[in-house]
């Protein structure tokens, strides 16, 4: 060992006491008479002095030193004279006998402390130097601290923690896989899994009846906004259980993790249908941190002269609490914002609903203020208020209004990131039309159970059933999400046809399993929680980059190691592949 | 919730319960008045009982039940008549009130039991119906409980477990990587981690100062016996550490584990230099449950007339307790064992010292009875055992005579299964020459660090420098190694030159690492276990491939899932790639 003791380890109780301590140079206060050394580890920071006594040699060791510089010094431990209580260790000093330099360090590109100077370029191709800044070493600590809590808890449960392979079969269903070219069967691919779904619920056919893994999964996507082409899951499978045992055990891993991490419960865990989360948030994963829930005033706004609202399938509103003095300005702006690409709503009707109680709103000319009070009642609205109007086709204005709903939270600051409420959305649709392709496609995944109550329509009306799956949303965010599976070869079959693969298509791509489903499957059902998202939640940040110790770009680039790159062509021949690029997209 | 209990929980406590049980039917007998079904899940067997006062409803639902149906009963518990103190539910019995079948089953392709008549092949197939049987079950919940002990032993020590990337940049020192194309980098590709080596060191030179991970590594390597091409690592680095540190460390964590899941400890680490094993067993993994060490009769050898020995570089012999009677027949087949090509000895001499003293030998033509005796005294021998003997070129010999060591030792029965014998192996070679390409290489790898008294001759002699590098052996099975690591970029740049890599190759392939080792890197060291091979070895298996859930067969194909497999030529396309099978090896 180098060291007797870390640098976030001594205290007053350890005056006196000869210690050897190694460790990053933080920063050197040359004061003349003395010189201050800031030794930094892991575990903390500790001053060192070079008192106005020490050797001629020890000083000019001491001015040898730059910023991080690894060293190894030892001396006495001994109370400070001004003491720092923002400091673990800030009531002792070490003065120093010795310094040896154990490495030299160039200037860093950018200095190491929590406000850097760095652009995120730089810290990226030298995240080594990144990870050293304590802000973001201590999201990695919690991940670590998160994880083992999540495995101890599940193995009390009796979960087997099983790895599956990473080199599996490509299923063309869902996202872009990764492949990885085989040598030893030319002309075939691997694939990397984008979850471990089948060998999971193979696993409960094999009579596992509980299993987890903290397992990294992998995506082929143009990277949007947050994205990681691979990514970390929580995944978990149970036998002999229905939906609510589902819900109950990773609500109490969840509640656990609360109050083991955070120090405290998390309150209730709602359950909403996916029905209601969209008429009262216009999202699946709805925030509900603060209430401005949608009012549908369709009846009461439609058969005045208003030909926009007359003629809308659909007239919802929002009541935004004191907003009645908003300007012009913002309310051009807010109508701005809805109006961008992104959202896509064609306009945005206000009422303001003035502390006098007089009623003033952007449709005046159709509406009286009588008709208006109408409307502010419907959304609970008092003198103060601002309500806001969306109309259109509903699905959409749904949507379109669950971003607005967003946007005014944001700009009353109603997401306050100390406060955590945990929702489970149930009821999902089972399929949804892609209008692209013309046909249904599974909106969790094919193996997905629907409805008990719901199968009969599968034949008639699919959009209509409902599935047996849901999604832990916390304050807005996807944490997790999972489904009850089927477990008839039959129905699965069905499924497949759905979703338009012919037999032959379903056999070749998910024979294993539908063949695994003739040998007894157990009832079974599973979830998986999203490990990047749930760290980076806990850690109050807004990327999962933040908590993941080396991240790629939104390229899918490495750029500290300078990932993906060539490879020489006699590893393509052996591979029995040929580069040929069509098209030169960088 | 499809059951009140499990399968292997109730007990004699328990009767006149009522309970609902849910499981797979392991076997029906009927015996014309009773039915009785043993009803497995994951936690044991229960007895289902269909008496003669059954309606006659539920005596034709038992009826209908085959192997492997997954039912689920209602009934009561009871006391049975003829107990069963072989199963922990063997008190007790289900008189069923009601049956229903939750999914039926074809008749399995091979029996769901210990001694199973499935081949291999099959079993592989149909993997998910082979994970049923108790035995093969049994290895992969005893793979779960090490992994959270391993777990749990690091992180109270500290360590933090840290991710890292699974796309990384291709290097290809050491063995073939398995690599994946990028599709958003034309024509450039990540490869699979052989180990997550130089990120981990990075994670030092970042000041994590202990660093762990249960890893997926992939070699891209013709499958000899027993290889895997995705294994798992329990991957630790430390910084600020000497090799007695990581030894220590570690040493700890394999007691632990041999504590806790063996119940006993396991004795002194023993340490050996690799010269020394070499010296003493012929072998860098010695199994040392058993003596039988080399004796070195080079200079008593020699000097008569046998020209054989005396053109030897190297005379060495063994001494087989009690094998004196051993036949001409036992004898000729020793010989032709260490003659087959793998071994490649051309011949074996032996010396039959006789229970009544006489000492007889296969070259009595050249030595006498005195000189025999020498032989036998310089082993150690007494009246009863048999002398066996090698000679030739010393390295060679050394290896041919660690063979028929451990052959002996199985033919005397000396591995105890139960007996296990750690032993770290210190000391090895930096570099070792290799005759195809007449260069050096690594011999742990390119980052391990020369041990500083044997730096000055790196220059002159490297085939003498000594690594601080050490590996972990029990019972003659390397359950994992690791070493000291450079941390100062001019050694490391002076070693990639020794390994014969050009400055820009080094830089284009390492740059990273030697830039990070240029900003303050702390001195490190690490090591990996192979965790299926140490998970194999406390199971008492053979082969690694019965703790892996879904192991593939040595061309690399997971039969069950029939990958790897064929893509669509428009993913293909996606990724600038050609197939061109030059030779068909299939």
């Amino acid at each position: 060992m180098y060291r007797t003791h870390t640098c976030g380890e001594l205290r007053i109780e350890n005056a006196g006491q000869q210690t050897t301590l190694a460790g990053w140079v933080q920063r050197v206060r040359n004061l003349g008479a003395m010189t201050f050394i800031d030794l930094r580890d892991r575990y903390g920071i500790t001053q060192l002095v070079i008192d106005d006594k020490a050797s001629a040699e020890l000083k000019a060791a001491a001015n040898e030193l730059g910023r991080e510089f690894v060293v190894q010094v030892k001396g006495t431990v001994r109370e400070r004279e001004s003491k720092n209580s923002k400091m673990t260790t800030g009531d002792i000093e070490i003065q120093v006998a010795e310094i040896s330099v154990l490495s030299p360090s160039d200037v860093p590109p950018f200095t190491i402390q929590n406000d850097t100077d760095g652009g995120d370029e730089l810290r990226m191709k030298y995240r080594y130097l990144d990870l050293r800044r304590e802000a973001v070493r201590e999201n990695l600590v919690l991940r670590s601290k998160m994880a083992i809590i999540v495995r101890n808890y599940l193995d009390s449960l009796n979960f087997i923690e099983t790895e599956t392979p990473v080199l599996i079969k490509s299923t063309p269903e869902g996202a872009r896989d990764f492949v990885v070219p085989s040598r030893m069967n030319p002309g075939e691919f691997y694939a990397l899994p984008q979850s471990p779904q089948q060998l999971k619920q193979l696993l409960m056919v094999a009579g596992f009846d509980r299993y987890y893994q903290i397992v990294k999964c992998f995506r082929d996507e143009d990277l949007r906004a947050d994205r990681q082409p691979e990514f970390t899951q929580i995944d978990c499978e149970m036998a002999f259980v229905e939906q609510n045992d589902v819900l109950n055990t990773f609500e109490g891993l969840t509640r656990h993790l609360f109050r083991e991490v955070k120090g405290f419960d998390p309150g209730e865990f709602h359950r909403m249908p996916f029905a209601e989360a969209m008429e009262k948030y216009g999202s699946d994963k709805p925030d509900i941190r603060f209430g401005m829930t949608f009012n549908d005033i369709t009846a009461l706004a439609q058969g005045k002269d208003f030909p926009v609202f007359n003629s809308a399938e659909y007239i919802v509103a929002i009541c935004a609490e004191g907003c009645a003095e908003y300007t012009r300005k913002q309310l051009d702006a807010l109508t701005e914002y809805m109006k961008r690409q992104q959202i896509g709503a064609k306009g945005l009707v206000y009422v303001k609903y003035g502390a006098d109680g007089s009623l003033k709103s952007s449709v005046d000319k159709f509406y009286d203020e009588t008709d208006l009070k109408k409307w502010a009642d419907a959304c609970g609205a008092k003198p103060g208020d601002l309500l806001l109007i969306l109309s259109g086709e509903k699905a959409k204005t749904q949507i379109q209004m669950g971003a607005l709903r967003l946007e005014m939270a944001r700009q009353l600051n109603l997401m306050d990131k100390n406060v955590f409420c945990p929702l489970w959305v149930v009821d999902f649709p089972l399929l949804e039309w892609d209008e692209d392709t013309s046909r249904w496609h599974a909106m969790h995944h094919p193996f997905t159970s629907p409805k008990p109550e719901d199968i009969a329509m599968l034949d008639t009306e699919p959009g209509k059933v409902r599935a047996n799956a849901y999604d832990l949303v916390i304050n807005g965010v996807e944490i997790g999400g999972g489904s009850v599976r089927i477990f008839d070869s039959g129905l699965q079959a069905k499924m497949f046809g759905l979703l338009g693969f012919t037999p032959e298509q379903a056999q070749y791509q998910f024979g294993f399993l539908m063949n695994a489903f003739k040998y007894g499957a157990p009832p079974h059902a599973g979830i998986a929680f999203g490990f990047d998202r749930l760290v980076s939640m806990f850690a109050g940040l807004d990327s999962i980059r933040d908590v993941i110790a080396f991240p790629k770009n939104n390229t899918g680039r490495d750029v500290m190691m300078d990932a993906p790159s060539t490879i020489a062509n006699e590893q393509l021949d052996e591979l029995n592949l040929k580069v040929e690029i069509k098209e030169v997209k960088k």
